[in-house]
């Protein structure tokens, strides 16, 4: 049976990602040897590493802006300590607005280097809405956001006008929608949403904002040294890496952002639609804030979860419970994600609300 | 034509590593999804990660002496801070044997936390042994060395003893020969050698040391956290632990450490005996250190390169060519190279005898 994917990440890849990469794990650009036993300085790879950073600039639209991308290991997680380590001052100040669980957990670890002001959090509401109106402290070194949250289903529609270096976490809406990606200094994303598998990270940087801190970085957490090096300063995640490049390929095919984000939009619109429409649903999210990419929608009576979890169940779908801190259901529509999973979900709604009645 | 693949690392793997970790691609345990579009924390891959995990411990003869295993991204590179911010004390003092190019670049990031004293060092003879009969200063909080130096192409055979926590970075000969591993603290190695494809490392921890140091330690860094976490405190490097545990599985199948030890045995037997015997080569490092994983040799007479390298790479051999620190040849025999490859090798040096004669 067909599945629709609706996993929050690691999710959905195009297939032609899967089939490409399995593809070359036996035999890499018919060389006869598996993309896993070649060197990561060969010839071969090193063409795999260029390829995919200066995609990764031509897709956001930041060739010849002075940016630099790179691919790191590790995990998002661990940008939420080396951004504080490349952008906070000695005894200097961040901002950071929070936003939900990954918000939180980047604020956690700026507060480990120095002082980290919090400008606004929707904690209180769980989550449930992005925070407007705050002031970001005019000497902080750096204002840190997060684009997309995936757990409580909001996403910022806009980013503040500050002086201050933006630096944001955009692992889960990279490469979804069109922005002005030159507002930002540093964006950075786990690869396992809407870029490639787990196991890379990519952090796109300015690279005029660095070296301005007076601070000692220990050398696997300065991205001075990682840029300098090519991404290649240690051993890179190579197949993370090769699959983000097919993944990135697929999309610039596809016609790059501008297109996804016409394809996103209409997968928001029709299962947005629907959860307004039903009477047996609600969202979650404050309306003005609703994500494209995660979906937090609820049972207006719990006594149909059972009926609705064995509907999905039977029409393929995976993926589709909240996250424990929400409840509920979450579909998570990332790039790779067809809008005919969307219409089967929508079908499946429609489906309980005529059993019901 | 068959390859000889004797790449340093990324290296060969096991044939069947690259079939199944492909075919886990296409279709993950007949699941009808992908390898890379699951969640990490669903049922089957949280039973991938327990099992790897497990097997780790097994393999080493560490089951219930009280160690832990962990996967974590970012490379062996990334252990070289988290060592001494797990295990350095404030105001504390590390121990380091400086055997090569990576254990300098680990005594580098120990500095950074604190006072770090370099026991010995064979830098002055470009690495070509291992020190002995050095002193390590009785309050040094713990010892650190190298097991094996792939640039360089020496082996530690003895450990030293201490009453000091040993912590011991063992990237590129873990698995392939029985030590009495009880004897290491922590043990740590890039997976990209014995274990399985660039972007996961594991760690192997004897529980009871950490928590003493008196140190903050950012979350990510923190073994501590990651163990509490069951290796899942961030996304994990989903493929390259899958692919990892499909080798530990291949090593145990074949009768474990003490098996391919024998294996390995066999083909550094071969190897260094052609390069003692055949008057136009000689061996790089000195004999009693000399690395089972890593053959260092150049030739006598330079003016031979041409029609050596001419005749290796017909025989369908790859990955030869020496690191820029020591020039030459290296002929990385790691656990999945078959002894065929190695006599294949032997047979090319032969031939150019016979050529020259």
């Amino acid at each position: 049976m067909k599945k629709h994917n609706y996993s929050a990440g690691p999710c959905i890849l195009p297939q032609e990602v899967f089939e490409k990469s399995a593809q070359a794990i036996l035999n890499f650009n018919d060389s006869g040897l598996s993309l896993l036993e070649i060197s990561h300085r060969s010839k071969d790879f090193v063409a795999v590493m260029e390829e995919a950073r200066a995609l990764v600039l031509e897709l956001l639209d930041l060739k010849g802006k002075g940016y630099q991308a790179i691919f790191l290991g590790g995990g998002a997680s661990l940008e939420f300590l080396m951004i504080p380590y490349n952008m906070m001052k000695v005894n200097g100040k961040a901002a950071y607005l929070d936003t939900g669980t990954w918000a939180s957990a980047a604020i956690k670890e700026a507060k480990f280097l120095g002082e980290t002001v919090v400008v606004a959090s929707s904690k209180d509401q769980n989550y449930n809405n992005i925070p407007k109106g705050y002031t970001i402290p005019a000497d902080a070194d750096y204002f840190h956001c997060t684009s997309n949250n995936t757990i409580f289903g909001t996403q910022m529609k806009e980013f503040p006008e500050t002086d201050l270096p933006i630096v944001c976490d955009m692992s889960s809406d990279i490469f979804s929608r069109k922005l002005d990606f030159s507002k930002f200094d540093i964006i950075y994303a786990g690869a396992q949403k809407n870029m490639g598998p787990a196991g890379a990270t990519l952090i796109v940087i300015k690279e005029e904002i660095l070296g301005k801190t007076g601070r000692e970085i220990p050398s696997m957490l300065d991205y001075a040294k990682h840029i300098k090096a090519e991404s290649m300063y240690n051993t890179p995640p190579v197949f993370s890496v090769y699959a983000s490049l097919l993944t990135l390929k697929w999309l610039k095919n596809l016609g790059g952002i501008e297109a996804i984000e016409k394809i996103n939009d209409a997968k928001a619109a029709l299962l947005y639609t629907e959860i307004d429409r039903n009477p047996l649903f609600r969202g979650t999210a404050a309306v003005e804030d609703r994500s494209n990419m995660n979906v937090t929608f609820l049972l207006n009576d719990e006594a149909h979860t059972a009926k609705f979890d064995e509907l999905w169940k039977a029409a393929g779908i995976s993926g589709l419970p909240g996250h424990r801190s929400v409840g509920g259901y979450r579909a998570s529509m990332y790039n790779a994600l067809p809008l005919e999973s969307v219409q089967v979900l929508v079908d499946v709604m429609k489906a309980l609300e005529t059993e019901i009645k």
